[in-house]
């Protein structure tokens, strides 16, 4: 069974300590707004749905000891605790999604006593992780149909169970592929700087009795040239109106690479990473991470001193690379060289 | 002044140690050829034409001691000899051409005295690195007029100074580029697993005052396709005779975004590198090196226990994706999709 990386338990925020794996699988309880926040910027807790989730609950942690008497200072508490967890990380559309949708639910509300604000709140986050959960499934159900019996994926970082609520948005494809029957095979790249999939993603396929090879980022193209890739398969961060997408840096590279050797580029991911105010991926914000990333690596320094270094810990994938973007939803196909997400429809969500 | 990264004094080998890099510059003097053949082994001295040069010097300790007195007898200790030295490291050709040169030299010589036959090979293996020296400048020189001024290239692992006997090829192109005015500014891989670019390139450029910026792999592509780069320049460890080069792994994923975003991409390196025995690149024999390079950095474990990897040491760039090989004797360009070496003409070397 998959494991569940984000739970609300008595009043606390239960999350994996994902900076320990895969040497310990280890919980932190986070009892107020600021210890959740550390841990989102610090990658404790990582991935686009968990990000989204997670925020959720920071609302709801960071309101709940509010003294605030009248409703206007209650509404401005809010706005600070959602100020502060909106500004942990910058791509992620799930992250601002959530909070929007908090705010949102707030709004609604409004005309009901504080204390019923706080718990309509609660229930709100709690329905966001019931909702990643199914959201999950349907990917999967949705995305196994590609799969076919004896293919091997690669992937890259981690969009598995530890991005999500459970169960995972491209590693859940493989999931039910295997449920299915199938057998499936997965290269994954270790993802450099921080490693997301030589120890995450190795831990969690190994744990599910996958069959999984671990490249460093570098091999990728190898591994396609030598044929042995059926396909590509990632998670996204952030999705442009057009169908660019931003993902762990590494991601453009993997999705020239397999447009140059045949093979076919999918995205999967929670129609709320969907980002349809932005026209195309140019818009979507990069963030930029620290310097000992790249030059420390494992508490040793590796690079020599005084040397600079350019870190993003996103890019953009252009649509015209994609083959379809997986979402619980259906399968998004590419139209020339844009992936069409029938705005009218899905908006009425 | 570019490090000497191979010398021969006073009867040993005196190398650097370039697995302590960049925390310390130490040396090692090998008295014997089984020291220097684990040398090469462990990636001490590495960098297809440094391999040349320690090579023939790994023949020149290995007969040093024989007390053959016929000749028979010194022929095939010198033949045992070189086949350990060729069974050090399978890619890079140098290795082999150089051995392949000793023996001919001690053929060529095979009526002398076994005594002056030994003083004969060490001579042949001190015009071998004092050729490297000469070849590496020239390389230097023909390449820098690709260069031009405020540029910035975009290169991978090492092909400086540290990968030959000094100065370097790719590297030995933008020394040559700066000596001549040209302000150049170079983006590095880092280069995983064992990342020669973190450690060895960034060291040597910054020791030379050159403006550097690391990158781990999986960002290259994103700093093309934000148009930071303005070439790519590699070496090789062994060029087909139809221009595929065989080099790091990671160096066909580079040549392919190059073309993909309409940057040159170059190759680097002495004509011996050129083995025009063989048609293509898929002749060439790519070292699979020891797992325990990707699963564990720096003296501790990353990756979950049990977890299989796949680790070849190169890959192939088909010459389609390469603009030109840079030698000591001019820049072959491409025709078609092949690179001409004008074989007849070079043969006379």
């Amino acid at each position: 069974m998959p494991i569940k990386t984000i739970e609300w338990i008595e009043g606390k925020v239960k999350i994996i300590d994902q900076t320990k794996l895969p040497q310990k699988l280890e919980y932190i309880y986070c009892k107020d707004v600021e210890t959740l926040r550390e841990a989102i910027s610090s990658l404790k807790i990582r991935g686009a749905p968990a990000l989204g989730i997670a925020a959720a609950f920071g609302v709801v942690l960071g309101i709940k000891d509010s003294s605030a008497q009248d409703h206007l200072s209650f509404q401005k508490e809010m706005e600070k605790v959602i100020d502060g967890l909106a500004r942990s990380r910058p791509t992620a559309v799930n992250l601002f999604w959530s909070l929007r949708r908090m705010r949102d639910c707030a709004e609604k509300n409004k005309d009901k006593e504080i204390k019923e604000i706080k718990a309509i709140l609660e229930k709100e986050a709690l329905q966001i992780i019931k909702e990643d959960k199914r959201c999950n499934r349907q990917i999967g159900e949705n995305g196994a149909s590609l799969i076919e019996d004896g293919e091997t994926i690669l992937t890259h970082c981690n969009a598995g169970a530890l991005a999500t609520a459970d169960y995972g948005t491209a590693l859940g494809i493989i999931y039910r592929a295997k449920e299915k029957g199938k057998k499936v095979k997965v290269y994954i790249d270790e993802t450099r700087p921080l490693l997301q999939g030589a120890r995450l993603t190795a831990w969690e396929l190994l744990r599910e009795g996958i069959e999984v090879v671990l490249i460093c980022d570098n091999m990728a193209g190898q591994v396609m040239q030598e044929g042995k890739i059926d396909k590509v398969l990632v998670g996204a961060d952030r999705v442009a109106a057009n169908g660019d997408v931003a993902n762990k840096i590494g991601t453009y590279m993997l999705a020239v690479l397999a447009k140059e050797n045949g093979i076919p580029f999918y995205v999967a991911c929670p129609f709320s990473s969907i980002d349809l105010s932005l026209s195309s991926g140019k818009a979507i914000p990069i963030e930029q991470r620290n310097s000992s990333e790249i030059t420390n690596g494992w508490g040793k320094r590796i690079a020599p001193q005084g040397i600079k270094t350019y870190n993003p810990a996103f890019d953009v994938t252009p649509a015209r690379y994609i083959k379809g973007i997986i979402t619980e939803k259906g399968i998004h196909e590419k139209k020339g060289d844009v992936i069409i997400f029938e705005k009218e429809k899905y908006l009425q969500r």
